[in-house]
């Protein structure tokens, strides 16, 4: 497991002759890049599951009244053959159903099962304790800078995105 | 693209009742993710490439020598399958070459061509000012603060890593 950590340390792609703001990225995307394969590898182990089978599911759980294949394609940020493979497992395992619409029979929605609601509030809380884990070093002071900092540069990145598309082509 | 790129916001998950740290866990994976979309949005328009492209050519030009299609594949985060798509796509476009060991027949490491290495030096100045204005609005006090804080986080993740596995299951 290290090896793999250490290999996919994205930092480690930093030179000390990069701007500032890349050095930052960087570590910024070290970071994440950490976390998630944290909680990739305890998602695999403690559940037989993946982080893409995680994501879908909440987005169910956040919208009892279901989504179509599209709106779950466009928010977990997976290719639309990849959302179909999941959503066919998890109706395999009965944790997902497919709600045709009486108006159109050719339209439906996914929605949770009870028996998927129950399986992703055992993972969420779980997923909860993994990242309060992960984050625990940090005291309160600093919790609260970090988020008020990305916060920050959340704005700045926002702001950079409409004249910079204009702004930017040859 | 605000339609997207707010269907992709990460942070929209973040209930009130998450604990501290989910909220900013949920903050630096919206962060991430709208520097990577963007990033990966102005590879497309502005250079016909994908962040895969652009992060396996960073590996090769760190690695003067050339790396096996394992190695690749390893740092770069993307299945066997895929790897094996990128390296045909760029050895058909002159961008990288096979370099077949003479000991071994079988095995071969990926290596830039002169031309991979000047496109690929284009699309990092490029990649760098992208970064730059997009982080711009961080003054460098506030820079230097959330690097640090990146750092005390990471360091959090690490240490919570080798104990957790074993505490952790059930």
């Amino acid at each position: 497991m290290t090896t793999t950590l250490e290999a996919q340390d994205q930092e480690l792609r930093a030179h000390k002759d990069h701007p500032a703001s890349v050095r930052l990225w960087l570590r910024l995307l070290s970071c994440t890049t950490l976390v998630e394969d944290t909680i990739r590898q305890k998602l695999r182990d403690q559940f037989d599951s993946s982080l893409s089978r995680f994501d879908l599911m909440a987005q169910l759980e956040r919208h009892p009244n279901g989504l179509t294949m599209g709106e779950l394609t466009r928010r977990i940020m997976v290719s639309g053959g990849n959302t179909t493979a999941i959503v066919d497992q998890l109706e395999n395992e009965k944790l997902v159903r497919r709600l045709v619409a009486p108006t159109d029979r050719r339209s439906f929605k996914v929605v949770l099962t009870p028996s998927g609601r129950k399986s992703f509030v055992q993972m969420a809380k779980a997923h909860e304790k993994w990242v309060v884990e992960m984050f625990g070093d940090l005291n309160a002071t600093r919790h609260k800078q970090l988020h008020d900092l990305l916060g920050l540069l959340k704005a700045s990145i926002r702001d950079s995105q409409s004249p910079a598309i204009s702004k930017d082509k040859p």
